[in-house]
């Protein structure tokens, strides 16, 4: 049987498991492929078989996060007004910061992985429409301020004291958080 | 004359200043006293005469932003209503930011940095304190969301396109911003 074949891309996932939890708990630049060996329980050149550089890691980590957040702009950008294209902006980056608690606040907050991640031009771009698509709300610098306490607010601040909550209570509690902060009305169906 | 003397409190501050830009730049764990000494122009065991390990230093650097952190929540305390002890963290916590734009998003978001803060008890208990003056606006769940979203809004989102406003500018909309989000109205005397 070819265990080989059938193993690589589970253990590919273990690696990705790991980088995330170590990324998080030492930051980017704080974790070694080593480190990350070591908590799967292989040696360094079983890790580096996969991936070179923790660089190489974090691009991996990252891949699926992008195309969330690509799907979630796209279908912002797809409504009719300012306000309904960012009320579908906050519920879409809501739900991916709540399916990705560990990964999200680390993105967002180290300067390490930031200093990284500055080099994705298609992240970078949809970060650009993600804001735009949030300030739009109130024009001028207001809007612009408060898209971005929303967004680092959402995706950072859910790692602290309500980081004990289950995701179904989160999820609803920072959907109406972002609202009442761009000032957005919740929809009467909703209440 | 005394040159020495005078002399070292001078490239003590010049080396706090240079860790917060490169700790900035490239996370706590990312930079090394070597860094900090190349930045400031120095050997690195000029940089070692002052401080033996990178753990100092954030000690260092944090020091006062604890003590300004300790005077704004002592006055939030000191207030009569819950809306009053929240408005007046609100503005403490805004002021002790934008006061510190470069180093906050950093201890906010750093995980490296964070596990080294984690150990001081003085300042787990202001963070504490700080989170229930402004959970309590709203009772519940409601409340603790939106403290923490806050919180980490105003900390991080500085860092972000609003990094480009003047001090005056960011500090009035931050205010305005956590109103909206914690539910306290706007004296009319400031609209």
């Amino acid at each position: 049987m070819a265990v080989t074949a059938v193993r690589a891309p589970d253990s590919r996932q273990r690696f990705l498991d790991a980088a995330i939890r170590l990324f998080a708990r030492h930051s980017f630049a704080g974790t070694s492929l080593q480190m990350i060996a070591d908590e799967v329980g292989v040696t360094k050149s079983a890790v580096h078989h996969h991936f070179r550089t923790r660089e190489e890691l974090l691009s991996a980590v990252v891949e699926p996060v992008i195309g969330e957040l690509r799907r979630a702009v796209e279908a912002a950008e797809g409504q009719r007004s300012r306000r309904a294209r960012a009320e579908r902006m906050l519920i879409g980056f809501v739900d991916l910061v709540v399916g990705n608690r560990v990964l999200v606040p680390m993105l967002v907050g180290d300067p390490g992985a930031i200093e990284i991640l500055r080099d994705r031009a298609d992240l970078r771009d949809l970060v650009d429409r993600q804001f735009k698509l949030l300030a739009d709300v109130e024009p001028g610098v207001g809007g612009w301020v408060k898209a971005d306490v929303v967004t680092a607010g959402i995706a950072v601040g859910t790692g602290a004291r309500a980081g004990a909550l289950g995701d179904d209570v989160l999820r609803k509690h920072l959907i109406e958080t972002g609202r009442r902060t761009l000032g957005l009305r919740t929809p009467r169906c909703l209440t």
